[in-house]
């Protein structure tokens, strides 16, 4: 019976694979909501047509239900196109350099604003420099990302603190902007913008981000001449909020309709680029789970549930809005699964959840190697089903794909379709199809009511 | 003692990764070789500067020995760009396509020629259509890449009898002209080029690659019109051998000199593109194994070689040549490892060898695992070491990069620096020093000398 069962889900998972790898409907998708709608922040027209266009998807695909989930969103605006320049270098003069206001930054004004620059690797630096030295200045936070550690979502996470806590920091010690290096393993001209985090008792100071190299070459100039001034000029500012969706498609589940297991990428994106691995995949790869099943003739045992966050770059709201309403309704979830790490060839994937749950998706080890699923193991289940913890047993689940490039165009104006190979993000899907799968036919009642606590 | 042999091997791991990961140097010696001096197909000047090049790479390295292997090598050369036209589409009357010559490829004369086109999926079905049917057309070889097969190697695998077969196969029938499906799993109007085979007492008759694009397009008008005719013109020719050579440098072992581990890729590319991921990665890899040995203070117990093999691509002079010499001396090797399969994310190694071997090196895996090595396992070792195979115990290691993009690129115009990334290539190069500190550090004495047979 046992053996029976695992040929079967074995075909199944091969299925799903054979038609995934051979569509090109889930990457044609992604073609237009990358090329024909593009980037797609919270509260802009752009995220207004990217609902729509979901929904529209998902109508045409003859599910069991369609819907949207309202939730009000920051509206952020970048405005005109930043400047960046230090304008007194000995050596060379004006030099010019590339910068973007960071995700909710207040603006410089028009006029711009020029001052001395105090370079900082850590918040423990800034501390020690004291109000006298920061006082005026621009606060320029420059730790690298540790480029030794395998995963680059781990060298993210040691650097990422400065451009959330940057701006407060800086200015409590009298800053008045800050640059922050981009979160990225690689030398590039292209800043990397990314949320920053204001305090409502603390003065809002313009942050923004610069690119490596050019942080590289501050860094350089600093060291020869500490009375190098910088001049920077965002028009950014945050409007009132705007009534937006999350937008959710379902399978109906034969056997157990009221178990829930959630696959959900995010469907804003920063404005800048075209949102393609952040996170029109996770999208596209959560929309091609529903149209696998139905294509297949997979009638699963519990509900699949697709859900397409709206802001998670910038509020998470959506995701909050979602298992505040999961938890009104006394909805119970499986799983839910999270594929916001971009579209590239599949590793495994990470876990939050109990021992008795991990051991269940452990055991399922064998059907999804051959398919290179090798990495699976506790870990991060991500931003968007982050809210959904502690409600009833839900597991939170990361998709892992292989983390070596996205770090290259997370958050650029070359984070586009072009950057997307549709086979890596196909075998995305097909992973995420097959636990999926796996998740709806058999469960996780190992796990018992007390996993996530 | 093995536990503490354990944390050394593991100690040196983390150092040979941290290093590598840091380090810009092999990058930039692969954006020399492929921007600097760029396609070096076997017998262009461009080769003779490769080897020149990497010549004096390896002398100013501090290496116990830098030196040259002679090798007579073929010199094929594509001639102009080569035209490939559907001439009297009823729909569509002219249609430009992309074409390549294959390589090795006789011309077609000036002038051209004009044909009926047959296309065939097999050899069987050609053998079937006859020579009535085949006699002064153009067959036209269109079996695609088996998209369902997770390794797109063994895609390839499945199709390319038809670029190195098609040609003689063909003649036999009194065909005048050969087009043959790109070998990708890409759509792409990109034609990818590479070796095809004559035989001696068969006509030769002019072949060329067409892209995927391009093959769909004439399979289409093929079905609505029988009678298409195809005007192709190339002025490849084959000119006399060339002396080339195989460059070298080793590092001598501290404790069994007379013991050899092989490092190597192949110095040669086809002429289109800039030869990176095939092979410029797996040379620059191979050198960066001695620099990292040198630079981490390794003293090896075996002799560590890199060898960048000549003319892989159209001939195997330089492998076959090196197993020559390797025997004529009686020099015993350990194991050759090659990297052949571009600069991509590592996932492996496969294994051509004895079961002691195997288990060997399977005892190595949770030293390897931590950085994403998890398929290590029979496999095939590659071409350019492919002639040691049976020389005293010695195991062919291939080294196994993610595979997702490869044939996107391989033998094409786009195979350049930019389709590499660092970390990828970097990651490479650390995976294969490791595995080879470790062949130099315990050697494969599990082995025996019956290995390889």
């Amino acid at each position: 019976m046992a053996q029976q069962q695992y040929a079967q889900d074995s075909a199944t998972i091969k299925k799903i694979y054979d038609n995934a790898l051979t569509s090109f409907e889930s990457y044609e998708n992604l073609r237009y909501l990358t090329k024909q709608i593009g980037a797609r922040l919270s509260g802009s027209p752009q995220a207004a047509a990217a609902v729509e266009w979901s929904r529209q998807l998902m109508e045409k695909m003859d599910l069991d239900t369609v819907y949207l989930q309202e939730v009000m969103v920051p509206h952020w605006v970048r405005g005109e196109k930043e400047i960046g320049r230090v304008t007194n270098s000995r050596l060379l003069g004006n030099v010019d350099m590339h910068i973007v206001a960071l995700g909710g930054s207040v603006g410089t004004g028009k006029q711009g604003l020029s001052a001395e620059v105090v370079e900082v690797k850590s918040f423990e630096e800034l501390e020690k420099l004291g109000k006298k030295k920061v006082k005026g200045k621009i606060v320029f936070f420059n730790r690298p990302f540790d480029n030794t550690l395998i995963q680059t979502g781990s060298a993210y996470g040691g650097a990422v603190d400065q451009r959330g806590g940057g701006p407060v920091a800086a200015a409590k010690l009298g800053a008045v902007g800050v640059l922050v290096r981009s979160m990225t393993n690689d030398y590039q001209t292209i800043a990397h913008t990314g949320s920053t985090r204001y305090q409502d008792d603390v003065e809002k100071i313009p942050a923004a981000a610069i690119s490596t190299v050019d942080a590289e070459q501050l860094s350089s100039l600093l060291k020869e001449d500490s009375e190098l001034k910088f001049y920077m000029r965002m028009t950014s500012e945050t409007l009132p909020d705007v009534l937006s969706y999350n937008v959710i498609g379902e399978i109906k589940g034969s056997e157990k309709p009221d178990e829930i297991v959630v696959v959900g990428g995010h469907l804003d994106s920063w404005d800048l680029g075209e949102g393609a691995h952040d996170d029109g995949t996770g999208c596209m790869q959560s929309v091609e789970v529903l149209r696998l099943f139905n294509e297949l003739g997979i009638k699963p045992k519990r509900t699949v549930r697709a859900v397409l966050f709206m802001n998670e770059e910038n509020g998470l709201r959506g995701g909050t809005k979602y298992a505040e309403l999961a938890k009104a309704r006394g909805e119970k979830h499986v799983a839910a699964i999270e594929s916001d790490a971009g579209g590239f060839t599949p590793r495994g994937f990470g876990l939050d959840g109990s021992k008795e749950q991990l051991q269940a998706v452990l055991a399922w080890k064998p059907l999804l190697a051959p398919y290179g699923l090798h990495e699976i193991g506790p870990g991060y289940g991500g931003a968007d089903i982050g809210p959904l913890k502690g409600q009833g047993s839900v597991a939170l689940i990361g998709f892992k794909p292989d983390s070596q490039r996205y770090f290259d165009y997370h958050h650029t104006e070359i984070d586009t379709f072009e950057q997307v190979n549709r086979r890596e993000m196909q075998l995305g899907a097909a992973s995420i199809a097959s636990l999926v799968y796996l998740l709806t036919e058999h469960g996780l009642d190992g796990g018992g009511a007390k996993a996530s606590k």
